[in-house]
């Protein structure tokens, strides 16, 4: 196997001979642009090449002008890497990573299923002469699983002059016996597998600390922006799935390796581990064809939570760790969900609550103690920056908060100069833009004459846009990808209310979960409709509620087994067999509860 | 890492580069001599380079003649293989297999653990829309464990047109889901591990028929001859746990492959495994430390069956295939002992009855369905040839029967020229012998004046022998390893018999296991003062009953945990504790129950 290099400004990448340019990006955590699953359809993973360049492929003679061809530019998905090449990476020529923000949520009492045990190991005696194990059963006080790592790491551990031996179990899971009274740090790890983002934590399960956490874009990238797409590569493509387990295996190894480095931790020291993520993801993560979920009627190949080793799993952290799946409601409302509900503890209020995660998919849940239901809107990507001309996640250098009036202002992530807008970002503008009446009712652009901000209005008919920053345009076609992803998620909202039985007033609280939701202004999702009008004072983002389900899980046992409860209770609407839906988003595809200034 | 090859007459051996000649040697089946756990220190494992040849060590300089060195003769454990070797090896110039006798035995009915099941599967519905496990589970009528290996092959077995799938079951674990109605053969492979003979019987599950068997030398040899050598080895080498479980996986592969190409079979056919052998053996098979075996109070590390998958052993068969290895007693008394008395039965029989497994170490037990005693008797290895001038295992080539009485007669295995003699032909030349009067009562050799086979008596004092063919002599010390492993085994019946509180009279039956007892005259046995003349006519041959107990819980599921009960029932008496074992040691000393002619 021969490894190149590609150098991009200060950074190298080393890449297996043969390997996707674009896959190998990604790969390495560089963001790149792409929504077409590698096709070469959108044009939107541009890299300069340095040095020598490729012969254009028709793709790109076709995405590219002349002259931009001429100068180097290509298409990443269209090559291979087959010699050391130099590059430049339009928008973001380094590494970048997002830095997580760990918000404090409901975690419940600590009671972490690790556990570390000390214990005096008495030698056997010729009285009983029993096993080794079962004299160390014996003073526990219950039976252990025979596995072989825990067999061969016996007879070491109770060979020392001392007597003392250290155990750390992982419920009735022995991760390690070593000899003496070493205080061995007890760390976890929990990961949030998302459709585009990567995100993990690295606590101390003794303390509850989270001692770092990050995200990166997820490795699968390169095979599709979404679900449907990736899936639709594995039907194809014989060895996708092999290729899309190892990249996201790697990937989260990439991120626990940097956690750790950052912690100043081995990440030998993680020996239990908690994954969420949607049905999809988790399949992909596991090796296992998720065909079946993108195909009538849209079932996984399982659901109750999945207990499996870290070695298994091809994890770097101790080889014996445990690593508990969370449990999936269908094929589309995965552990990520289920996670969600545990974190904001829906499933304990007595009065319904309205849930929101609007990630690549957008999933709604609507429930209290007594019943829950859920359902699954294809909404796009547009609230992640997928999908629209200058979107981009939620990283740095994403423009994430903006004020119009007279003026505009735009937040940008991390200061610096913006590289584009990302969801949150993209609903404020849009928002303001409905309010200052550069936007009509059914969501056509325009000029409002007298307005201070009119000469941001640039081209005309399909190719107008409103200039938010200097290369930074919304095109008319972003505003249909926003208009569509909002009535779809409202559409679902209001079918969820149908089927619950209440009206919206009847919602206590609604959780807004996501990166999405932390940045957002509310009165932004309100304008542009997405939620009615009465919700505004009830909503209060939870950040990546799914990253705290996960959390919860690794702190506290219990939420183990509430999170299997709460999966088999939840009840899955199908919007797509829903007769009204159709109406409702149709009718949704309007702006704002009231409506801009027609 | 580089690869030599040892030449030695038509056959080749691929070798790495710097490992042990006496190891390659017997890693490639070929018995060569060696008692002393390949420390030069027993002269026995003798080679002749013939090409260019090593300085001698300080071992072969004091144990081979200034002529042997001249020519090229060596000791194999002396040397590593640091080149391409072309080497003569004297007794054994070939690699020689046994032929291993499948003796049909008590096995019970045929209900094994591995199971086929043909299901149709039906799609999952809208209606109950879950996963295709559970649309799986509700045809079995069971829950299945959801290991990442069934998750992965369940969508390509459930993704047919004729809606058919295949399970291969063992117990609650599925070892192999596949589409349609296809016929797969389910194959079940039984492992004895002894401390000299790697044994192994390949079975058809579904007939019971036994596709073949067979023997190599346990490829842990080199390491010593017995088990408390290869436990001082490991305690002193860093490496040796795993050399020696690399070792003997290997040997077992080797085994299977033959086997299974035999029959025309493929290896990954076979689902299921039971593996027996004595504690130290499983404790190196599975790379688990055996070094408390070795120490007082001797308690091996687990007891228990344990169950792992053949993946998680190395073993090369189908990598999800269940394999259990059979319980242990306590640190000698093994799994072996436990399948012999499974196969014989022992546990129902309402009257006591004895059972002996005279391997490289002796097993005796003495019990009934109420109480079962066991003992293991350090008899060492000369039942099975070794530690014996020209002993030899009941291999091709080896002297097993011999009739003295004006004359001699030999039957030498397979026919053809004599190599040695092994554990049989020993107890019957030894009992012609003392018939005949060539040995006193102590156990001296002596010349019969008017014997017609007196000049076969050649040297005197303590260089005496007797030839029994050309360049094979029965020494002294022959003899007083003989008198020493029968005294050993006699005062264990003795023993066991006291704390039963009965009568050798009152034991129904004798049980003889293993290929010794299967070429013994019961005769001999009496006449050397094994046992009691009395227990002649309830003698009975079982073959290898651990082989066939390790069958029986392959065919009966039963019998596994039938398997666990034994192990759990049987007491151990430790003849080191027995304050009147050395008494009756030093009684039985003495030839014969009558003695011979003095």
């Amino acid at each position: 196997m021969r490894y190149f290099t590609i150098s991009l400004g200060g950074g190298k990448i080393r890449v297996k001979e043969g390997e996707g340019l674009l896959e190998a990006l990604v790969s390495a955590g560089i963001w790149i642009g792409g929504d077409c699953g590698g096709r070469g359809a959108c044009g939107r993973c541009r890299v300069r090449f340095l040095g020598a360049f490729p012969p254009p492929t028709e793709a790109e003679r076709h995405l590219l002008s002349r002259g931009e061809l001429d100068d180097g530019w290509r298409l990443a998905c269209q090559h291979n890497v087959e010699g050391d090449i130099d590059i430049y990476v339009p928008i973001f020529g380094e590494i970048t990573r997002e830095k997580v923000e760990i918000i404090p949520a409901y975690v419940g009492p600590l009671k972490p299923a690790a556990a570390l045990e000390v214990l005096e190991a008495f030698p056997p005696s010729w009285k009983d002469r029993q096993s080794e194990l079962e004299g160390l059963e014996a003073t526990l006080g219950n039976a252990l699983e025979p596995s072989l790592p825990l067999l061969r790491a016996l007879p070491a551990a109770l060979r020392t002059d001392d007597r003392w031996i250290t155990l750390i179990r992982v419920g009735e899971k022995v991760v390690s016996v070593r000899p003496g009274r070493e205080k061995l740090a007890l760390r976890g790890l929990a990961v949030d597998v998302g459709t585009s983002t990567l995100a993990a934590y690295l606590l101390d399960l003794e303390t509850g600390e989270v001692l770092g956490g990050g995200a990166i874009a997820n490795p699968q990238l390169p095979f599709g922006a979404d679900v449907i797409s990736r899936i639709a590569r594995v039907r194809k493509e014989r060895s996708a799935l092999k290729r899309l387990q190892e990249a996201t295996v790697s990937g989260v190894n990439r991120l626990v390796e940097e956690l750790a480095s950052k912690a100043e931790i081995d990440p030998k020291e993680v020996v239990h581990s908690t994954i969420v993520g949607n049905p999809t993801m988790l399949h992909l993560l596991l090796g296992v064809d998720p065909s079946r979920i993108g195909e009538s009627p849209f079932v996984p190949v399982w659901r109750t939570t999945l207990v499996v080793s870290a070695k298994e799993l091809g994890f770097t952290v101790h080889p014996e760790a445990v690593v508990h799946i969370l449990p999936l409601v269908s094929g589309y409302i995965g552990a990520d969900t289920v996670a969600c509900i545990l974190a904001c503890g829906l499933h304990r209020e007595e009065k319904p609550c309205l849930l929101l995660d609007l990630g690549t998919n957008g999933e709604i849940v609507l429930g209290n103690r007594e019943r829950i239901l859920a359902c699954s809107a294809a909404a796009g990507p547009a609230f992640e920056g997928g999908r629209i001309s200058c979107g981009m996640p939620a990283l740095e250098g994403a423009i994430s908060r903006v004020e119009i009036d007279g003026g505009i202002r735009c937040r940008v992530n991390g200061g610096g100069t913006p590289r584009g807008i990302c969801g949150s970002g993209l609903v404020d503008l849009v928002a303001g833009l409905i309010r200052e009446g550069f936007l009509d009712r059914t969501g056509r652009l325009r000029r409002p004459g007298t307005h201070p901000l009119a000469p941001r209005i640039i081209g005309s008919g399909k190719d107008m846009g409103f200039l938010v920053e200097e290369g930074i345009v919304l095109t008319q076609r972003d505003v249909r990808e926003l208009q569509l992803a909002k009535a779809a998620i409202r559409a679902g909202v209001e079918i969820l209310l149908l089927h619950f039985g209440i009206e919206p007033k009847e919602i206590e609280k609604v959780y807004l979960a996501g990166a999405f939701g932390t940045q957002m202004h509310p009165e932004s999702l309100v304008m542009i409709g997405l939620l009615p009008e009465e919700l505004l004072p009830k909503i209060r983002a939870v950040g990546n509620a799914a990253g705290t389900g996960a959390r919860s899980a690794l702190l506290n046992r219990m939420a183990l087994e509430e999170a299997e409860h709460i999966a088999r209770k939840v009840e899955c609407i199908e919007l797509s067999c829903e007769k009204s839906f159709t109406e409702k988003f149709v009718e949704h595809m309007r702006w704002g509860d009231e409506g801009g200034r027609e």
